[in-house]
């Protein structure tokens, strides 16, 4: 778009707009997520994404519970961002060949995707609050407090032994 | 790369690849702040974008400063992450058509952008703390602590002023 037609004239458009955009990220990650766990090494790891796959399939629904209360049909519309910022952790991962310096690259193609996605839930929450969507806010609020969790335990997977390992 | 090298070897080697990396994404950046300054109708954003402008720049040196203590060559590295991030928030602001609505849009934006240096920074942090690069450490922290401040100050302009104007 953007040539030919400007389709974003209110507040509620662009909120709709990233409720789309998150949906659709959502979805890449779950796509993503699988491959991320099947080159893991470290144990931890491998558990805590399998674990976030799980919390990501939720976030789709509750994102599904969100549009049903907007009343609007749940879809998604292309997000570059997160395509680029996925798209960069597989060439990453194409990249590394020692297995503990990929546990690295992993966590920190992961905690980019995760700092994607809580700007935008920040964002989102905080159109939906100005509009008066109160209905939607604390569904949103429990995902972006979720995402911001699994920051802080990659942050932690990170410092007391991934990237220890990855040194060595 | 990926199908036919694998040249991160190490954690270093990894290290090195993100301060690339980063190095790229400032540059894109100052190149898209102007076009985000001229877009501005709120006259505290623009003068904020403004002022990030002379901050991101300032950045760049310091990356320059850090090359230079680690006796290697400036350089970036095409980072798809940015772009994608980049490219996002040029689509939206095409896609807008009320000035004051493409004020909460290119917040949304900047703050994603921010996001993307606030985890990057971090990665980088740690992989130089693990690495025993401490002499770089502190430049690189002062650049992060300005990317938080940064982010802060857009959420507190977006709530409030820009929000409350988009929804009118």
């Amino acid at each position: 778009m953007g040539l030919f037609s400007k389709p974003i004239k209110t507040l509620d458009d662009l909120f709709m707009h990233m409720l789309q955009d998150i949906y659709y990220a959502e979805q890449q990650i779950t796509k993503a997520l699988p491959k991320m766990i099947d080159k893991a090494t470290s144990p931890q790891l491998k558990q805590g994404f399998t674990r976030h796959l799980g919390e990501t399939e939720n976030q789709i629904k509750r994102l599904d519970q969100v549009f049903s209360l907007l009343g609007k049909p749940a879809k998604g519309v292309d997000c570059a961002a997160i395509d680029g910022i996925i798209s960069e952790t597989k060439e990453i991962m194409g990249d590394v060949e020692d297995p503990e310096v990929l546990d690295a690259a992993l966590i920190a193609g992961a905690q980019a995707v995760e700092h994607y996605e809580i700007t935008r839930y920040g964002t989102i929450i905080a159109f939906a609050k100005q509009l008066g969507h109160h209905n939607v806010v604390s569904h949103l609020q429990q995902t972006l407090d979720e995402e911001r969790t699994t920051d802080t335990i990659l942050t932690k997977l990170a410092e007391s032994s991934v990237n220890g390992r990855a040194a060595a």
